[in-house]
């Protein structure tokens, strides 16, 4: 192929803007003192992270730039929410959370439950990804150290209502944390008129750089810093400042809370036409997820008995990347823990495919994707030993379309 | 002043080099893709995640490639060695470290001693910065869960004999670390000739970038991850790789250890010359640390009668930025635990300045410091209470050079 590549897997990782990067490259070979020293090269970078604090904080809508505390990413802050309410919260050895959380939250519960004795609750999910509400309510009690519910899945898109789960914990006097790596900069965010005690967030998926993020911290609750050594982040994360990072974090989120609109509108119309024009070629697929509350960018679409590896070895021989499952659970031949945790019938889970969106793709490239895909379905098909055209469907399969 | 500004700061951090910044560029909005990816955007980054996981174990004298984890810097790489050791080691909780151990491993033992019940030894230095070998022998026994001594000391550069103290480790059964944050790409290092089995390094003290490091994990030492979630660096350490930040590395490390020769002649005539050159022209001034195991481009001179701080803000009015203490702990009053340690007399350590040095100074910066050295300290002890010209030194203060 000669055709530029196209990237829908937004989700996974975004191009750093070159704004972003732009607003980066002063502080890497110029202003590259420590934000900490006495002297001009460290006063010169402490306003500029000043800044981008308080840029973080316009997008989250939080009321106050030092509830922002900067890490070195989503995983860094999950872990950090979790583990200092286990600690802060005494006497309180229960966990609840979701059981499609990305593995920054699950896996470090696991291991809690394993090595810690603190009892998990995975809230369950129905058909389309929709948390159990009822689960939720009975599970939290005096013995919830917090409950951890992701904003956004990061393999469906669909939208948990993390403000009203914030309302209930703290009903039944418990902390709230959401992991909002993939919600962040998608979906507009009013922290200040929530109940959301920690919010974690990620750079590297809103056009910014990797190896940075925050977690938000409301004022008043109390944080038990997961790295501990000097005095950076008013004594909340140890080690010195990645200043290009956080400026760069700070810029993603300006951009971000510009083009918001268009995120909404635009994207959300070039995603639309994607999975409506791919429901129209290809027979036998069915939308993961709660389509009605759903990220704008996300569509993950099951096509029936085939594999997405080979869908994705397929696309990325026309130079598209997409994902099936998430980036982290690549490589192993299991559905996805997401589409188990729905019931999504086996030969429809294992061919989950996930298309990620942003702001910097077009409609000239879902056309090209939407002229490729159903030759790529058909050819696997025809190589499918449980393929037959007139197939019936699985028993629980009710596409949700056509 | 109208001259370009000295830095004379590199121990707090280092001038990315141009080149490393030149190998991290394409990483950030060229090949962005996630290197866990199954398409074409995450595979052109996985090489190079692997060449810099090579340049890194060289740089080390490491013998496998997959002894190198990367972290988010220092204080993490300190953390996770420290904790993983506690956990590891079980029927241990005894800790042995040395009192004059950067935040990032001190600041970490004195909440595991308060919060956890955990002993911990730290071991004191002589008037020169030396370890008290006695003192860490003995300390050594079936209750020591891990021994953590730093390489070299960031204020005063003193180098501490961490291979020989891994070997006692060993001997006694007990497992070693070195905080060698200071000391990588400034000193040869032959890891695969020494019983170390963990050592912390960060980017950004080498002409890399912040934000990243890395912890040398010896082949068959078990690691408990501080961070989980993903099944990145082979499960050791979760989050999505930050690329960029580790090409840069990768390749600081190839340039540090191009340079070594002259980091070992260049820097270290500099850096005698500008100490030489202040003892000879300002009276009362004292050469901390141990001046015969020291890096080569440390130096950290005690001006007795006169606040550190206040030297700091002269320097900095003429463009020469160094430190006092490190730049974690400053802004605060007290001497740096690192001087009190060594029980260095009140009138010096107050005034004690370090002056770091890195292969991008030169001889004219050099002249230009011992050129207004001498005023500015002048200046400083006329308006010192305690200052007089023929005053007696301190009992315990024996100037080391003069
Ligand atoms: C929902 C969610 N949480 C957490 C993470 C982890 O973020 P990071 O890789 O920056 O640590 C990701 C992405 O990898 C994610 O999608
Ligand atoms: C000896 C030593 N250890 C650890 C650190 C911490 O490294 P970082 O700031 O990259 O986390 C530093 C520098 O700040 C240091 O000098």
């Amino acid at each position: 192929m000669s055709a530029a590549p196209i990237y829908f897997d937004n989700n996974a990782t975004t191009r750093v803007d070159p704004r972003v990067l732009e607003a980066m490259l002063p502080f890497f070979s110029e202003q590259f003192g420590n934000a900490s020293s006495m002297h001009a090269f460290g006063a010169q970078v402490g306003g500029a992270l000043k800044r981008a604090r308080e840029q973080v904080q316009e997008l989250l809508g939080a009321e106050f730039d030092h509830e922002i505390v900067f890490t070195g990413g989503g995983t860094e802050s999950d872990n950090t929410a979790i583990l200092s309410a286990l600690e802060t919260q005494t006497g309180r050895n229960e966990i609840i959370t979701s059981a499609v959380e990305h593995p920054a939250v699950l896996a470090l519960c696991d291991w809690l439950q394993k090595t810690r004795g603190v009892k998990v609750h995975r809230i369950g999910v129905d058909a389309k990804g929709r948390l159990d509400l009822d689960a939720y309510r009975k599970a939290l009690g005096p013995k919830t150290a917090i409950a951890s519910i992701m904003w956004a899945n990061n393999e469906t898109g669909t939208l948990f209502p993390v403000e009203q789960l914030a309302e209930l914990a703290h009903e039944a006097g418990v902390l709230f944390h959401t992991d909002a790596v993939q919600a962040v900069g998608k979906i507009p965010l009013d922290l200040k008129n929530s109940e959301i005690d920690f919010l974690s967030l990620s750079a590297h998926k809103l056009h910014g750089p990797k190896g940075i993020g925050a977690l938000y911290v409301r004022r008043g609750v109390r944080l038990r810093p997961l790295i501990r050594g000097g005095h950076q982040e008013r004594g909340r994360r140890a080690g010195t400042e990645n200043a290009p990072a956080i400026v760069g974090l700070g810029k993603a989120a300006e951009l971000a809370l510009q083009y918001m609109p268009e995120e909404l509108g635009r994207v959300r119309e070039l995603r639309d036409r994607l999975e409506q024009g791919i429901v129209a070629r290809i027979p036998r697929c069915l939308v993961n997820g709660d389509i009605s509350q759903r990220l704008p960018n996300t569509s993950n679409i099951a096509f029936e008995f085939i594999e997405g590896e080979a869908i994705l070895l397929l696309m990325n021989q026309h130079g598209i990347a997409a994902s099936s499952g998430s980036a982290c659970t690549s490589g192993s031949l299991e559905p996805s823990h997401v589409l188990r945790a729905m019931n999504i019938p086996y030969t429809a889970a294992h061919g989950s495919t996930r298309f990620s969106l942003s702001r910097e793709n077009t409609q000239e490239e879902v056309d090209r994707v939407l002229a490729v895909m159903p030759g790529i379905i058909a050819r696997l098909r025809e190589l499918s030993p449980f393929w037959q055209d007139d197939a019936p469907a699985s028993a629980e399969f009710k596409p949700s379309y056509a």
